[in-house]
């Protein structure tokens, strides 16, 4: 039985307000629980649906508050349209930024990136082609909102976020480190060999990147669209999440002929 | 003023089955509603606000009916939150495939994508990339979903979109074409240099190319994850519509450096 209080309670931590008040956010589902389980991240609770309690029950570590709950109950705590057997209620880390992250070969700057489903896919991919550090601006979706974590597919437990300013992070940095741009104006991607260590930035879904942080750019970036004639200017732009992922293969297919030339 | 019948009807262009008895969609947002009217689509009725009809309403060719709209009543027949001016009814176009599409270099068979984000998001990134061809399978989302026509920002009107079954596409094809697909294994799409005219084939978001298919891909391409020592084996995968967009970007980064080697 989960009271009424309780209930409320995990409702509030859809807002950000909340989450940041009680230094906690939700997670949702069979695979992203398992992960959390296995991971460094603390879980305060795991409220699972008996068929859930049955498989992994067991690995619920001593430490972990586990519930079992009702599939009512599960959908009124639950976020989601359709609730998927398990919930954890896990404390947000803090991560600290410090020098040595940006030894680590690839560090994205997402500066105001509002929509919630593109942070989390860039997350995704951001775990898929290895980068591990993401520094969110003010004005960035919240990574704990349940849109994000759920469009990360448990990317958000292996990429580490933090939220700070950018433009500090970069001064502070003195241009130690190249520091690329997502522009609709730049040198062609398709023309680049790109160097790591690096910065990427990606810019806000329709303002692109910020005036405070286009000075510390060492190298505006373009993915070039396919104009055949004259009449093929209308397409809109590239979505946002869409073209970091465009931007981070094309970092990781230098690095793979940059090897091969040094080789 | 608007009817309670006409609201009605609106509101039940939400669901495909009311879409494609009446043949008609809705799309909505100054920007959109601009290019279809600029467009060959045919357009049924224009819904706009005051302030809309005064900038725009001159341009409302005669053969449509243009309807001046409180915001209230614009409220009830829009399915965004924040409805945007104007919103419009337009006959659904239906494209015949024909032998000639596939010598327009790169053609997009979609098999069965089922998020409406990623649908409007692949044929964005199809605009961008000049793919002005995209084939959808059965159980592949509709593109005349508001939803898709949100994220799509205006692509649908450029991009055509056809409904057939692909399996028979490509038998009728009888592999004239290359056609490549992506997999999660595969040859690593940064070894690859494409040629077209081809045809890319997205499989479903959590089971990818159908069985169906498989049998008629010419090649099967990966794009590789970035792995750093054998600890990071974790990473979900990619979103379909990021994958979709590294693969185009990639088909037109070949081409360039095709066209330079032929040079």
């Amino acid at each position: 039985m989960i009271s009424a209080a309780e209930i409320k309670f995990i409702q509030s931590l859809r807002l950000k307000k909340h989450r940041d008040k009680h230094n906690m956010f939700v997670a949702e589902g069979e695979k992203i629980v398992s992960e959390l389980l296995a991971s460094e991240l603390q879980i305060q609770t795991v409220y699972g649906l008996q068929s859930w309690t049955e498989r992994y029950g067991r690995h619920v570590p001593a430490g972990i508050e586990f519930r079992q709950t009702g599939i009512r109950q599960l959908e009124r705590i639950s976020s989601h349209k359709t609730p998927n057997q398990v919930l954890a209620i896990v404390n947000k880390p803090n991560y600290i930024i410090t020098e040595e992250i940006f030894n680590d070969n690839l560090v994205l700057i997402l500066d105001r990136i509002q929509d919630p489903g593109n942070l989390g896919t860039i997350i995704r991919t951001a775990d898929w082609f290895g980068v591990r550090h993401i520094i969110c601006s003010d004005g960035t979706a919240d990574v704990f909102n349940p849109k994000v974590i759920q469009a990360s597919m448990g990317s958000f437990i292996r990429v580490k976020t933090y939220f700070s300013k950018p433009d500090k992070v970069l001064r502070d940095l003195g241009g130690k480190i190249p520091v690329y741009g997502a522009f609709l104006e730049g040198k062609s991607l398709f023309k680049t060999s790109m160097h790591t260590p690096a910065i990427l930035v990606i810019g806000n879904e329709s303002q692109g990147v910020s005036s405070e942080l286009v000075q510390y750019i060492t190298q505006k970036l373009t993915i070039p669209p396919y104009v055949e004639g004259a009449a093929y200017d209308k397409a809109e732009s590239l979505n946002a999440s869409v073209a970091a992922g465009i931007i981070m293969a094309h970092f990781r297919m230098s690095e793979l002929k940059n090897s091969k030339t040094t080789a």
